[in-house]
């Protein structure tokens, strides 16, 4: 375990993304032992040879046969759908994800997407060219945050973050979840999944941050569609699968849904002319609620606590589990 | 003073804007000994005969000479622009406004706006018809509100309102005002008026709240505007004589603004063409901020304050100054 190499490749045409000469030095600064070698994507197969840790954003799992010492593939992302994470495994190689600092702005997305539509600011982008005066069909559609009630459909730390936020503008939370904390944390009511449909029925806005897993496949169904109060805000931040599309089509067109801010969805991009792009109350983002200017600093500020674990002999924090999904726990 | 007629015209295709039954209920049981008549408008001119008190939305100035016991207009409106304040002083009537309760949907509208150009909504609105996909653009222009600075140009209980949503995100908050108040409420950091110009220079956000009065025509100018933040947000959710709209307009056009939420403007509603209702960063509400649907419950709270004091003979809250203008000090 001494002198470690690390090999990072940590390349964006973002500077957020990217690893800044200060996170070299803070790095260099934590871990004197530590032989940190940053590289281009090019580098990286060459490298491997002699790495015991790679950290980046892209691993190829045609690099795994020429990387023997490699014990630990450390990805920045919050999601490993991308990432070879059966094939590390049979290799007897660890992938961790990054969590916990992604629930900030994800919340601020979200709270933009509510006020969005409750205050009628989509409404009146759409008609500011085309009509002069639209305050009466504003006066019927909006409605307050205050007194309202959001309920987060796989509430777990980003969903935290979120009811806070909601909270401070009044709203009630309902938070589901399969396991429910013994604590009533962050002013929350807990139900559990096998109550949705109670949960959902008390909605004004529905956010669903549920993970990937086999058990959430088209878990927003028509059937629970139907559940919904009349005129509720439905949002998708979490994954694309979790969401029958058509069903979700076909609440916007009865009236069920006032509106549907989604910014996951399938397949990615959607296609040109695809009914979601078009739907006159539903607000497309392109997978861009976790985007912060801090982001590469958290991430490094995770991987930092991970390899002194990793240096200690601990067991990693974010270990990917197999398939390449979320804890079901997680909620995001 | 005993027995008193107050007449009462609160019309409004909106429920919101509306007396209720249970208003009507609350305000007879609160004063048994007032004569409460509500009544259509066509039915005022006849009904003020008899009427010391009217409460309702509008005035007309041909009413008063037939309203030779009247003492008192209360108005459930913020503003008073739309009210023959002049003639009714001059008659010896007072005018009385409604506030203390726009702060909170205000609050709401203007962190809507912020987080649409923030998280790049209202650029996901435009674009996902036409684009498959504009992650990198996103990735350019967004910002994190956690960090940011939210400057708040004529900051009282409005702002005090959005300086609490603001910080909920993590904002710095920048309170400019005539007179600073003597504690540090609500975290803000107050700024003098006369150093408005490094106040706005280091914000991100600028929220204009300032009243319509003499000193705040034109007061966001090209001068200041020049002393903005290269890329920040401007709202104005106050008096559209504060903004010179050229002004405004070629900050937008330079890059110096990245956009602009206007609820208010002029005139009002724009014309067909207006450049403000084209510019691809500027997002029209209808004057809709303070739409609540509490409204009214509010509206009647505060008047019922109000006609408490009028029966036991003290002053009035929210007596219309001569010029029809909000308080320099009042700040929305």
């Amino acid at each position: 375990m001494n002198h470690p190499a690390v090999l990072v490749n940590l390349e964006s045409p973002h500077a957020f993304w990217r690893l800044s000469a200060e996170h070299r030095r803070t790095l260099a600064e934590a871990f004197p032992e530590v032989d940190f070698r940053v590289v281009a994507e090019e580098a990286v197969p060459q490298q491997l040879a002699e790495a015991q840790v790679f950290f980046g954003w892209r691993f190829n799992p045609s690099w795994l046969p020429a990387a023997p010492r490699l014990r630990w593939i450390a990805s920045p992302a919050a999601g490993t759908d991308h990432l070879p994470v059966a094939e590390a495994h049979a290799a007897g190689v660890v992938l961790t994800r990054s969590y916990g600092f992604h629930g900030r702005p994800m919340a601020e997305h979200a709270m933009g997407l509510v006020l969005g539509f409750s205050r009628g600011l989509f409404t009146s982008q759409r008609a500011q060219r085309e009509r002069a005066w639209w305050k009466d069909d504003l006066a019927g559609e909006f409605f307050d945050l205050a007194g309202a009630t959001m309920t987060i459909v796989g509430c777990g730390s980003i969903g935290g973050h979120l009811a806070r936020a909601a909270s401070c503008f009044g709203m009630r939370v309902v938070g589901v979840r399969r396991t429910l904390p013994e604590t009533d944390a962050d002013g929350i009511t807990w139900v559990h999944t096998s109550a949705v449909r109670q949960a959902v029925a008390v909605a004004d806005v529905v956010v669903d941050l549920l993970p990937a897993t086999a058990s959430t496949t088209d878990f927003f169904d028509e059937e629970l569609f139907s559940a919904f109060k009349a005129g509720a805000v439905f949002l998708n931040l979490g994954r694309a699968s979790t969401v029958d599309q058509s069903a979700l089509l076909s609440a916007l067109d009865t009236g069920r849904l006032r509106g549907a801010g989604l910014d996951v969805f399938d397949p990615r991009p959607l296609p040109e002319g695809h009914p979601l792009r078009h739907h006159p109350r539903v607000v497309i983002t392109p997978k861009s609620s976790t985007l912060s200017r801090t982001y590469m600093d958290e991430a490094v500020a995770f991987f930092t606590a991970n390899l002194r674990r990793y240096l200690a002999g601990r067991p990693l924090d974010g270990v990917a589990e197999l398939p390449a999904v979320h804890s079901p726990l997680d909620g995001g």
